[in-house]
């Protein structure tokens, strides 16, 4: 039999609190899919949980990809005539694009634009682009800091560097009683953003130092990777025992105030899918539910045919749903401490679930047993309703045959499985339930 | 091949008049889940069908269960200062909580009120209340009653006895042409209350004697019984042979007005489900179909896991969802002919369905036969539409692959079964189709 | 590997302009289940396309049938008593009801009266009315006509023949890459109207003669026959290589401007189902799906279940369901050149949909191949959107895992399966997927 799964889920408000101020920490910081930034952010990640720092170097394979060189970037500006700098890296990290050339050149506005990056519709917001594989330098502004440049000479200047050097990532495990795992991962290489992914980081941070404290039943692995690369470079690297993930989820866009949306793994009907859409019916919220697509973060290389993993996404609104998604106005104040605290319910109240989903055998297989007699049952009848918790104990009992577990009883039920377990609890404390011995 | 089911099924208006005079004479007894209301209940359905009474004896094992003490009541009654009888069993079975301790003392007010029951909500109503497995009396009154009741002393007299008996039930078994069974159940433990359960004892009743005049390819087997306990006697006694069970029906609730509901056995998909549906759908009526669920009544049972038997129930507005519910509201002007015929109509629809639904070969199975010529398709060509009894035809004959029952192609088709089984009929005679030989 | 289908589909405009002009050569032609205008008929398609035409001789069985006798009409009227021609064949070629008896009396309009055929609702229309099995002479005319007509003594005369002929039927075939047919088939047998049938005639002669100018990878098989009794000869002659049908269309009501309608094979979920489903899905239209029934045209023959073929019946309004159904109303008139356009283009799409699904199997099943690097995902990353190209990429390489057709995507990914098709011939090109050898 299982251990209990001591449940000490430290409050939402305290953790939501506690989140950002790691988010407000971490938020000035130029991170990338290499560089001294992402290795910086894992450090400070390693202050809570005692994280591996991993690095990959630079040419390695990792199946059909290569590790980059690695880059790093010191300083940029863009100086006008009068030597003002118009665009300043040490105010955003945004403002370089990520993965920039070096560059110190003087050129007129008409060549420099070529090179610059604005969102017209959000005169005030600077965007986030990337050129991770395809050399070339350039600056992400505003577009109101744009239409302030005048004609003439500027001074271009990308003090960056490419190195044989490494991809770093975050690993750590959780190891509980049996050697399953559940994942999660999340991505860590994109710069002063919030929602994506800041939000992810922490919120991941805080639920790994939260299952290290409990003596779950599952192992959990969490990984802060850089996307994409840093999926697929962990794959690559643990092909052999990829196959003890049997729940996971990739954690991106926690921290706005939209509604939880849920997007299935390839399969559509893991357990993981059910254990989310279980706590999402019963949240009180309403909620979205999406489909697998081959898009998104690296639930892509999880879901490739060659893993397949039963990995969905959980997210407040997905990735491209919200105007702020790869600007500078995702920003401190778009993520507010509380909706990190009730994602990180959400995630609790799974991981809830997957600890105590269990299958049960009612020792009473022919008619109900006499559960009045055990003081189970009111015993004045007649009435028109049964409670709540005697219609859970009907439930777990008519159905624990042997064939459903627990969150198929409360699937079928209707019922919240919170309540489904308590009941198993309770009957299994009177001997009308034992687990089932798989 | 089967015998041809001759059915006769008695004109509705009739059986409802016919079961509504029985119902009369069946009310102001006192029944609980044992004693002499019970027997003598059963003594009276005897004199229509020639049931089996059994009897258990109290203390025998069933199950998880014990047998109780039989109880019986001879008087009961709450007097005043005056000596006025402000509360009398003579008036009404349902002012002594069923099973309750005897009792005879004298005291306050204050005191009684910890034993008597009412419905503030509807204060012309007693409610009906028992206690079957913890000791205590009490009474049951109207809110008036209650509320014209003055500070005093009270005499306090309930004549009832707990002794060594037995528990009583009733068994019907029409012998039909194969051992397969079809199940109805009805409990009959309620006292003075019309809809739950005087209706569907009367209608079981002569739905037993329509039964047993007619040749049915099932046979037929019919339980009155008290609720939960009886069921539970009843597998427990017949483990064995409870395999035959291939359908069934718990019958309650069937005199209301409400529309008719059906709650599904544990399986859902079961010829059962599926036939009760068929009939449903094509009554003209509208109709609530609800899943399973381990709470009702001795479907309970019947669909424990160690059983899972076939069984779902028919009603017209379930348990607990209409006012009456458990009151002395429901009365003899709360169940009305009309509607018990309208239920018998409902139940003997179900059995055609079962007795006709077997499974055809169409002798032409490459194309169409051609009908025109033996006179079973109309003859001028060109006109829009086919005849319903002519798409009935060729419904048949392309489904009858020996992979379809009549009521699959009913359910394929969205046609009335019994133009389906006419049709069925008719090609048989035309020799172009044979029933499988299973 | 596949050949290319190499698609060169005309235009619809062209083709409906012909298929239009077609028509109107057929149009006077009285045709029926067997005779000259059938022959007739057929050797003007031989003009187009060069097919077969096959003679079954009267007395034939044909499994439940008999190939009746030859049928043939040189002339019919009704005079009055002024001599003057009433009703006239030579007018339209409904006014004799089809397969009438040879007659030559005269009688009263009392007794005339039994054998005329009108549809009072639509006063000008000449009603289509057959008795091809019970031997019978009639008249078909308009309600004005009959009102106009006086009492008196009628001359009536039908110069019909019954001989010990043969039925005569069009067989056309496509011989492609491999032995797996697809058939169209159509019937040939109405006379003087366009949309039921000559829409199809037309519509599946030039979709033929498409098919015999491109490489197809399936063999096509093209039946121009006789309602019912046609199909039956044809199933009963071709019994032993019915086997090689893979998916087949009934072609019938294709040019009236109704919204494309589908009858889905008996099957419901074949390839064919699918492939038309698809197409409508995405045609911008609005469409009918109607489940399989054992009514309609020779789609009853070929799902009889001795053959339970693939095949299902593209129409627009179907029949029956447009007022001018088997009236002198469903003339040139009613049938446009453009809706005719329209259907051959629905049917070329399907064509095109069964040619291109293959399965392919991706080289990369763990994790994405790096696209970016191959110049076929864009290099400048952050943006919020993928382009519906490099969507159609990722889902083809996701699911490309052996199990999944390229249909298969299409649904899945709810995109237009030509997007689907698209990405995957792309990415075979760069070596990324390779066609599953079956």
């Amino acid at each position: 039999m299982r251990n209990d799964y001591s449940k000490k889920s430290p409050e939402k408000e305290v953790a939501g609190k506690q989140m950002h101020d790691l988010m407000r920490r971490l938020y000035p910081i130029c991170r990338s899919i290499t560089g001294n930034g992402l290795r910086e952010t894992l450090r400070i990640l390693k202050e809570i949980i005692p994280l591996e720092i991993r690095e990959v170097s630079t040419g390695t394979s990792v199946f059909d990809w290569t590790i980059p060189k690695e880059w790093n970037v010191k300083d940029a500006y863009v100086k006008n005539t009068g030597g003002e700098k118009v665009i300043d890296f040490k105010k955003s990290s945004l403002h370089v694009l990520n993965y920039s050339l070096p560059v110190h050149e003087k050129m007129p506005l008409s060549q420099l634009k070529e090179h610059l990056f604005t969102i017209p519709e959000h005169p005030d917001w600077i965007p986030y682009r990337t050129s991770y594989f395809k050399e070339r330098w350039g600056f992400c502004l505003s577009q109101n800091q744009f239409s302030a440049m005048t004609d003439g000479e500027y001074e271009v200047f990308i003090d960056s560097t490419f190195t044989d050097g490494s991809l770093s990532y975050g690993e750590f495990y959780v190891q509980g009683e049996c050697q399953d795992e559940v994942l999660f991962s999340t991505h860590v290489c994109h710069p002063s953003m919030c929602n994506d992914n800041l939000s992810g980081v922490v919120l991941c941070t805080f639920l790994a130092r939260y299952l290290s404290e409990v003596k779950p039943y599952y192992s959990y692995r969490f990984l802060f990777i850089p996307g994409t690369i840093g999926s697929i470079t962990w794959l690559s690297q643990n092909e052999s025992t990829v196959g003890r993930i049997k729940h996971g989820l990739v954690v991106a866009c926690v921290g706005d105030a939209g509604k939880p949306t849920y997007k299935k793994s390839r399969h559509g009907t893991s357990i993981i899918d059910r254990a989310v859409l279980q706590m999402l019916r019963h949240s009180g919220k309403e909620f979205d539910v999406k489909d697998f697509s081959p898009y998104g973060y690296d639930e892509r290389q999880y879901c490739s045919p060659g893993f397949d993993l039963p990995v969905g996404s959980l997210t407040r609104t997905p990735h491209g749903c919200f105007p702020q998604y790869h600007t500078s106005a995702d920003n401190l104040e778009f993520v507010l401490p509380a909706n990190l605290g009730e994602s990180f319910g959400y995630y609790t109240k799974v991981v809830d679930i997957l600890e105590n989903n269990r299958t049960y055998i009612s020792t009473n297989q022919k008619c109900e047993p006499q559960l009045g007699r055990r003081g189970l049952y009111n015993q004045l009848g007649g009435r028109p309703d049964a409670e709540i918790a005697e219609m859970a104990l009907l439930w777990v009992l008519n159905f624990s045959d042997g064939n459903n577990s627990l969150l198929d009883i409360a699937e079928r039920s209707a019922m919240p499985f919170e309540k489904i377990h308590e009941a198993a609890l309770l009957l299994e404390h009177y001997g009308l339930l034992r687990e089932k011995h798989l």
